[in-house]
Order: C-alpha cells, then structure tokens, then sequence
C-alpha cells in the first residue's frame, strides 16, 4: 500500500485523511506547497464583505483583475488571461496548439505531459461515431533528464542544443496564424515547458537564461510554456515582462503558492498578442469564480504581506537548513517554499511521519526522480518544528 | 450601441456597470436568474470559517459533496461528476463525445451550440503544424422552433418524431465502447440537449414526457443530455433518478439559479456508468474550488431555506403576475425563477430601465426568440416592487 502522497502535486489531505480516520484539519500538510503565513487577512476581510454577492455570475473577462495585473507588472492587459488555476490554461494552450512534437524536463509538473496527451487523444479519438474517425495521430514527447549531481540543474545550453538537434529548424514566430502557415520546415519541438523555479526539486534558472531559451524558440518557432507558479518567491527572475518582444514565449503564472490560495483556483498567463485571441475563442466561459478574483485583486494590494512572507520564508529556510543539515539529510537549494530531499529508506521514513498525522510528498512516481526523494513544504514555524521533532525521532531514535 | 445584456445568461453586470459608471452594487440585476432570498445564512457562515483553509488544494474527487449528493437523491456516487458550474461538463461531453448531428431546441441555453461547435472545430483544425491536418469535419445542429403560439411548449411526439425522421435509427446504448463500435447504421442525431424547464422561456417538461423522449434516445442509441440547471424550483420532475435505467441519459444539474451560487460556480451530472470513467479520463484536475464544495454540502442539508424560497418564490410570482396583467404585459407562465416577457418596443424599454440602474435581459440575439423578448428574474420583494414602479411609470407615463 502507498501511504503517501505520490499523486503529484495535489497534496491529497482528503484521502489521507479518510486512511487515517482523522479530520482533515488535524493533519499537518507538508505535502502542498503554500505559504507559512496562511491565507493573508486583509483577504479574509475581503472575502467576508464579498460572500452575500455569490449569486452574481463573475465577470467572465476578469477585467478588473487583469487591470491590476497589468499596472502591477507594466504590461498590456489584453495580453493577459486569467484561469481557474494556470492548471485551466496548461490544459487550453495544449487543447488548442495540439503540438505533436514537446519538450520538457524530467523532474517538472506532471501536469504538461497528461495535458499534451490528453489534446492528443482527443483529436486521435472516433468520437461519438466511428464512421468519421481521423487517422490516429502520434505525439512525441522528449524529456531532458537533469542530474542530481548537478543539484537538477537546467542547463540552457544543454536544452537549445536539444531544442535544435535535428537541425530541421526554420525561423518563424509562434503567432498562430504563421503557425499554420508553416510547412515541412517546421521545427523538431512544437512546444517546449520550462517550469521555473522547476516543481519538485525548487531549483530556479536565472532569468537571463530562460531568455537565452526563449531567444532560441522564437529563433525555431517553438513555443517556449515557462511556468512560473513559484516565481512569486523570487520574483525578479521573472520574463513576464518578455512575452511582448518574443511571439514564440507564453508565461503562466499561479496565485496558489504564494498568496497560499489553492483552494480558490486562481492563475494567469501572458500570451502573445495574435495567439491569445486564438485562445479566447476556445476558452470555456465564467471559469474563474467571483471570490478568486476579489482575492487575487486584494492580494496584489498587499505589499506587507508580500515582505512578511519574505521574511518569514527566509527565517524558516534558516531553521530547516540549519536542522536538515544536523540530522545528515541531504536537501536541494531551493528558492521557493518546498525542499526536494533525498534520503535512504524515504517511504519508511514517510511512512513513520504518516503515522503521526503528517503528510509529506514522496516522489516515486515522478519522472527523473524516484523512491528515495521526498518533497516537503516550508509551513509555520510550529509545524516545521514538529516536523524537525518527529524527523530527529524516527532518524536517531 | 446595444445598452442592454443581451448575452445569453450571463448577466453581465460588469460591462454594464462600466457603462453606467455605477458601482455593481448599486445595480438590480433582473438578468441572472437567481434566489430572491440571496446566499443562505448557513452557506455564508460555513464559508467564513473555511477561508483559513483555503491554502489546501480542493479534494479533486469532490468525495464529500458526491457522497451527501448521492444520499439526497438516492443515487450512486460513482455516478456523478461536479464540475466548476455545469458549464465545464457541457463542454467536457461535447469534447470527448465530439458529436456530429446534434439536436436542440430553439430558444434553449446558448452554450449547447458553442461547445459542440467548439469540439468540432478542435478537431478539425490542424493544431500547432499544418502538415498533419486532418479533413475538416463537418458538424449538423438541427434545432425544433418552440413556437411562441404554443407558450413555448417543448411536444414530447414533436422532438422524437425529429429525433427518429430520417429512419436510419438503430438501436443501441450510448455507453462510449459501444458507440466506438457504431458503424454506418448511426442515428441521425449523436446527441440532443433539452433544457428542462427550458432557459429564457422557464416552460417546464414533465417528468413523464421528458422519460418518453430519453427512452427513444435509448432506442435510437442518442446521447440525451436533459440541463436540470433550474429543475430546484419543481424537483419532483427531475428525471435525476432514471440516469441509471438509461444509457443514453445525462442529466445535468447547477447550484447556482436556487442556491444563489453563480459566482462560486458548482455543478454536477449524472452519468451512464461506462461513459463517466470515459469523461475522467479527460476532465482537467482542481476545477471545483474548495468554497463550492463547502458551500454546496451545506446548501443540501438546508431545507429551511429551500422551503422559505418555495413561500417567497411563490409570493413573489404572485405579485408579478398580478402587475404584469394590470399593465397588459404579455409573460409567459414559469415553473421557475424567471419569466419571459413579450412586449413592443421591448428594447426601448429595457434602455429605460437600464438609466434608472436596472438590468434586465434583452433577448434580440437568442435563436428562436428576438428584439420583442425580455426575460426578467424574480427577486427580493423590494426589488420586484421597483421594477413595476418604473415599468408603470415607462408603460403608462
């Protein structure tokens, strides 16, 4: 039986909790990457005053939001998208661009492959009658496997070399109708994923190299998906500001770990002026839900949070450190809210913790990884020294 | 310049507000239908305790909320899916399902005819490279006229004898294995949507004659998806129970016109047991935020607030028709929490009412209705007695 949480990252508290006969409040979640401050109060607040307006449908252009956004980051608003979670618009870029040929890395989110697969099979499957049915198209994804020796370092040399390989490449842009326009010289990757800081091992690529990636995609007409869910914790590395000089470049961004919203469902990308009318055709309507909006509106008011956080993350980041380093447990840099661990006996000890009613990520299932890593989040201080506590008991009891 | 909200259901009261450079507040919005009473108490007070734990991820499964769902109707969990608002699972059926030759009433919900297109055109185009392009696939939609001399009655004879007329039926089930195995003797419609009561007229079906049209789809092997997206306001001809006798039957439902949940977005189906694991396949993860989860387990224990907006609705219905009638407005009788209104020189009116701060619902751009159409939604008392001040005052000024 697995115990643990393997399912990505969805951090699943809820059939956790129904294993351990526990309420899901009781259990300390290592497993979702969050903030330690919690859900911010002035959201709260906000979200208070808004509840007695839920019959109103959300506004379905998100318009006041993506205002917000755009002054905030200095960009033009019709160039930005908001989604029910960037998990909505993963799935929407790949429902729509359909590319046959991708490029990710292994470890990343596993969210990029089923999406690319699933966009797959919905254009290769019969549909309701089988008369009709179109040949079976296949798609190709190739995974850069980083190396733990390098701390799963991506190498952007390593990943434009892979990118231009066979060197079939046409310069182009990534603007839609240009893509359909292309023929045989098309490129060896249609698309590309490059989730920075990267899920599972929290390790960032600076923004002067993901631009030298995105220099090459616009040069071989991929389109280069930079995911920068975490970002918020580092948050000058950012390229939001580069999708304007570059049609082949689509950032999406997340509000879930940084203003700790994930149940709420609030995410965005920056898109490429004529791709994103493209999307907006096939876009699903009143997605993103009134509460979510008010929130993310009043989250980006809120700068003290903002600098709390930063604080707050760096302090724990401190204590952790501090203590991995005491109990001999091997962690990766990380300039997000998660470690990526790699211990002896990882299940056992995950196990032991689960016992405890603490629930931590283990990554046996995750491409490039395996059985003896482990993913936890940095919570509040309380719970990180429980977590310490335990860690210290079942390693040197 | 069209002042008023003519876009399907949405109540736009956004772009409206922007419009009148009015606080949304200060508007009464008689174009979402909704519950006069607003957001119960109890929904309000249960998502106020739960905004501390919005940093965990929503349960994917929606367990808890299936589980309540299926003790209230008695069905099995493993037949329901909830999506963010029933709008998801209208576009997730067509996606996967991609039918060809669809069936719908006109008027009825516009988002039939936008998903189903929408499916078709994801397949037919050529994705992210041209050379793999796939034939365009042609898609029928073939819609029965509700006539307005007949209330808008959907004739149970009227829609099989459509659903059957070109003879070439063949008895089959819809579960998904069966219909990829389908070959040319394929019913003339893949699928057909009947909203029920229908949306824009709030004519209901009876259960009974709704049955008839589902146990002729089962014959002709159709995928009948029955939009209960309004049944709460006469539930006893929900045919929510039949979904497990039938393999051809959907039953859609939303939370939002009799829960007064719009914005939080939460809807559910019930599903033929073979096609729902077809569907999971493909549904996109974390699309129902923890709030409407919360929101919609507290809202179905709540039968005080189910018998109170039965008194009101009723109340209310009451005093609108008895003004309707002392004005000579022609409106046509409603099982539900809105009615549609001819009048001449509609539009002029509803720009009217628009200056005096209050939306309603202009019906110009609906198929099967046009510019002398209005649809208003029953609201609080003081908001009805409102708008027949001003229409008084409009009508006979």
């Amino acid at each position: 039986m697995n115990t643990c949480n393997s399912s990505g990252s969805d951090g699943n508290i809820y059939r956790f909790a129904e294993k351990l006969n526990l309420q899901e409040r009781k259990i300390i979640d290592f497993s979702t990457p969050s903030n330690p401050l919690g859900v911010s109060k002035k959201i709260k607040a906000e979200l208070r005053t808004h509840l007695k307006y839920l019959h109103k449908y959300p506004d379905n252009e998100v318009k006041r939001l993506r205002k917000r956004l755009a002054q905030y980051y200095g960009i033009d608003p019709e160039t930005i998208l908001c989604g029910n979670g960037s998990t909505e618009l993963i799935y929407l870029i790949s429902r729509v661009l359909r590319p046959e040929k991708v490029l990710m890395t292994a470890p990343t989110s596993p969210e990029y492959e089923r999406a690319v697969l699933i966009s797959q099979r919905l254009s290769a499957s019969v549909g309701i009658r089988n008369e009709t049915a179109v040949a079976k198209q296949s798609i190709k994804i190739d995974y850069i496997t980083l190396k733990e020796k390098e701390g799963f370092e991506i190498k952007p040399a390593e990943f434009i070399t892979v990118m231009t390989r066979d060197g079939n490449s046409a310069p182009g842009t990534f603007a839609t109708e240009s893509l359909l326009e292309r023929h045989a010289t098309s490129p060896r990757y249609d698309m590309a994923f490059l989730c920075n800081p990267n899920n599972l091992t929290g390790r960032l690529l600076g923004k002067g190299d993901v631009l030298k990636i995105a220099d090459a995609a616009k040069e071989l007409g991929c389109c280069l998906v930079v995911d920068e869910a975490f970002i918020d914790f580092c948050p000058d590395e950012s390229v939001i500001n580069d999708v304007v000089h570059n049609p082949c470049l689509i950032v999406l961004r997340s509000m879930s770990p940084f203003y700790a919203l994930s149940g709420l469902r609030l995410g965005y990308g920056v898109f490429p002026g004529r791709l994103i009318e493209n999307l907006k055709e096939y876009k699903e309507p009143w997605t993103v839900n009134s509460l979510a909006q008010r929130a993310a509106v009043t989250a980006l008011k809120d700068s003290a949070y903002r600098r709390e956080t930063f604080r707050s993350i760096l302090d724990e980041k401190r204590f952790l450190e501090k203590n991995f380093r005491k109990l001999g447990m091997e962690f990766f840099p990380s300039m997000t809210n998660f470690y990526l661990l790699k211990m002896a006996g990882a299940q056992e000890i995950c196990k032991k913790l689960y016992k405890e009613g603490i629930l931590i990520m283990e990554c046996s299932d995750s491409k490039g990884l395996g059985s003896s890593y482990l993913r936890i989040t940095i919570r509040s201080h309380r719970e990180n020294a429980v977590l310490i506590k335990e860690l210290t008991k079942i390693l040197q009891g």
